[in-house]
């Protein structure tokens, strides 16, 4: 079918105005006498509605038409006329408007406001909605900017393993992918499960050279960065975006058991270079929304939270801060003020002094540096002082803690003390180390929870919200 | 650091010519005599190597420079001088060289051949040889394409999930994703397994309205498209793009268990705008890669598959034929070629039938469609014959076929019949048919195997090497 879009018409209404034209769409209020009739017509291009205007004495259909439901799809062609004194800039005059599919009265989503939570159980239809349409567009068009961002600047998108042997960070939080039935797997002759059956092998203490043991089971992955700095050590300017895991039972509006993730690594940088790059790309994202969904982006912040628009600015427009984390310590402390957990020197920023500082002190973006060395991850550079390591995170007015990156521990040495302090296996990581004896040279990344960046362009705060089919705990409907 | 690439060198030499430049990346080759020596430097910009000139007089240390081997980290600065009459059109005269990172003697990656099989077991390094960092490099341009050519076109991207109860295809290869360990199970008092123990519930029979049952655990999912579809009825154009699953234990050079696939889904459109959109998204990504990886896909022409530029040629320039199964059928009989599988109305098409029919019958891509109802799934459109479907195959020469379409059913009555008919319950698909309850409407997809579309595009012919990290039977190192 040649049609014509919503958005096309919005955009130069001038060049289709007195023009036939066809468009297609899904009702959203229907009315009409015996006479004539509107439609509210939406095709998921744009959010307003286009007005049909369908009238007795020109079509034959006319009576089926009337006694459609709201979310029937109808395909109309007619002329474009522009109504420059009413509320809408133009409607269409049908010559013909055609049922593609009914409609039934009972139909879920109604002319009304329906709350989150019933909108979760219908995820099927609820991108129908004017929220949802727009936070699944502002999804989409964030996803593109990250990768136009990146492969404008030469990076190369590498799709890491979604099923593993590696457990990242060692956080243990990980979903296991098996073909084995555990209410009836199969055994051997003298009744212990059948290790043989496993689908990509059970290798207990296999130790490869240059490879990772596969301990019991292949898991769902928690991150592709350590697959993703073997990238970074060819190609110098890498970036991964996909799904990953956490078999986490939190049953919180910020925790899902899936979710998106961009993680961008390059050789040759320090965390100034890190850094960098980390402004340098949420502006490019948060402006490109911007300018690519200012309908969606005006919706949220009369409905949603308004602050939004004035926040996203802040981002584009600021020049991000930076503060050492020892120093970020002494601004909460001598702040004088009551926090629900006081602060000391070694233990984690909590959100009240993360927003402390990015709303209070600063009132723009921060970057916290260097980092107590033990409570940040085993792969992240120690610096001089050897006790804090080259780590970054940023925080960001309204929301907290967004971005966390760091640079890479390069020397072996100290990476395989790390390791061992860490209480893992350097045997288990050999293919890791080897990036540090072949070549390994300064490198850092970062990553970024892209369901947090979406809820935090949108003001939307339940993460269920911002996935198309969320999985949680208990759940993994659709 | 502040440093140019090479690939930025050898697009504007001139530009660069007699200035002091900073560059940075990894030897691929090094020889040196008492006084002065070369290094072929690679930075993973592009294919060709930067020579950079090191002398003893102008380095404090030469010695140590001369000493390091194949596979170490370098930054360079220097004088970029023209060489109009040497092999190479330029080089780097060092002012400075630093060595960011050593290697050792033994370095896997010599300046040798080495076998594909070799190189897999060192899959984080293999990316460092010309042909990797060439296959990954389209890999990660044709996936830009790809979300270029549906953006530019309006399309919304879905994140479709991984974790699923859904079994799209009813073709039940499915992985369980689980965090119960079958080798020691939660039990209830009585011996069993204690279900209550399973992430997402382990809810058999239970059927929701309007949701799908988790019949026994969660999956991972084999395609994204029933899923997709739910946001067709309501964006009108959208795309998948991610990973997915296959747990076949077939181990074969076709075949891995996780791979990555795209699945576009279009509203009020029938087989032939599905086939329209077919083929100016495969001429866009082709024409894009060419344009963007000349050097990679000459390297592929060289030294794998000296037809592969006439073939992605005809891809881009050839206007596709179209061909119904029937007729394709009547042609390979009256071939009167033998064929290893002798074909009869109503089986599938063997890689025999399809290359007969794209290379010799036709020359150029071909679109195979209407196929038998009993060899296809479910959810495609029945034709009014009865006994075909909506269905559609693209074949290219060289490898057959390449993308798999169809018009789907909206029609719930002839929906609910297929369901029955391939052995699935309605129940189960309530969500599903929802969307032909409400508003249902025309509407057709494909799906594109972004590894196959690789292997077309390389000449690579084992899917292991166009995967960075390949999960198979039996493997999921690294």
């Amino acid at each position: 079918m040649k049609r014509i879009t919503i958005k096309e018409l919005f955009a130069e209404p001038e060049r289709y105005a007195d023009q036939t034209i066809t468009v297609a769409g899904w009702c959203r209020a229907i009315r009409a006498s015996n006479t004539f009739g509107f439609i509210d017509l939406n095709d998921g291009s744009t959010l307003p509605c286009l007005q049909v205007v369908f009238e007795a004495d020109r079509l034959d259909n006319y009576k089926e038409i009337a006694r459609q439901n709201v979310g029937a799809a109808f395909a109309a062609e007619g002329v474009l006329v522009l109504t420059p004194e009413a509320k809408q800039p133009f409607e269409l005059k049908a010559t013909s408007v055609t049922v593609e599919g009914t409609s039934t009265p009972d139909y879920p989503l109604q002319k009304k406001r329906h709350s989150d939570e019933f909108l979760r159980t219908i995820a099927h239809l609820r991108p129908r909605t004017n929220k949802y349409e727009a936070v699944f567009r502002v999804r989409s068009t964030a996803a593109y900017a990250i990768h136009k961002f990146f492969q404008e600047r030469n990076f190369v998108y590498v799709h890491t393993p979604i099923i593993t042997g590696s457990d990242c960070e060692g956080a243990g939080e990980m979903f296991r992918v098996t073909t084995i039935d555990p209410d009836d797997p199969p055994r051997t002759e003298d009744g212990k499960v059948d290790d043989s059956k496993y689908f990509f092998g059970k290798a207990t203490n296999r130790t490869v050279a240059g490879q990772l043991n596969v301990e019991t089971y292949a898991m769902l992955t928690v991150s592709g960065q350590l697959n993703v700095e073997t990238y970074a050590m060819a190609f110098a300017k890498v970036y991964t975006f996909g799904p990953t895991f956490r078999a986490e039972k939190s049953n919180t509006p910020r925790h899902a058991a899936e979710f998106w993730m961009m993680e961008p690594e390059i050789a040759f940088a320090d965390l100034n270079d890190d850094m960098e790059l980390i402004e340098a790309m949420l502006k490019y994202v948060v402006a490109y929304v911007m300018k690519e969904c200012p309908r969606e982006l005006e919706l949220f912040n009369r409905f949603i939270d308004p602050e939004l628009l004035t926040r996203l600015r802040n981002i584009v427009e600021s020049e991000f801060v930076r503060v050492s984390y020892t120093e970020a310590v002494r601004l909460v402390k001598e702040s004088g003020l009551k926090f629900e957990y006081p602060l000391e020197w070694g233990m984690d920023l909590q959100t009240e002094h993360e927003r402390f500082l990015t709303e209070q002190v600063f009132g723009k973006p921060v970057f916290v540096t260097d980092w107590p060395r033990d409570i940040k991850a085993f792969y992240m550079r120690v610096n001089d002082d050897g006790k804090t390591v080259a780590a970054v995170d940023l925080l960001v007015p309204g929301v907290g803690e967004l971005v966390g990156g760091s640079q890479r521990e390069e020397r072996i040495d100290v990476l395989n003390e790390s390791i061992r302090k860490f209480g893992l296996r350097e045997e288990d990581y050999g293919w890791y180390t080897d990036l540090r004896r072949y070549g390994g040279t300064k490198h850092a990344g970062f990553g970024l929870g892209f369901e947090r960046l979406i809820m935090y362009m949108t003001g939307i705060s339940n993460i269920r919200d911002v996935e198309a089919f969320p999985r949680v705990t208990g759940s993994a409907d659709f």
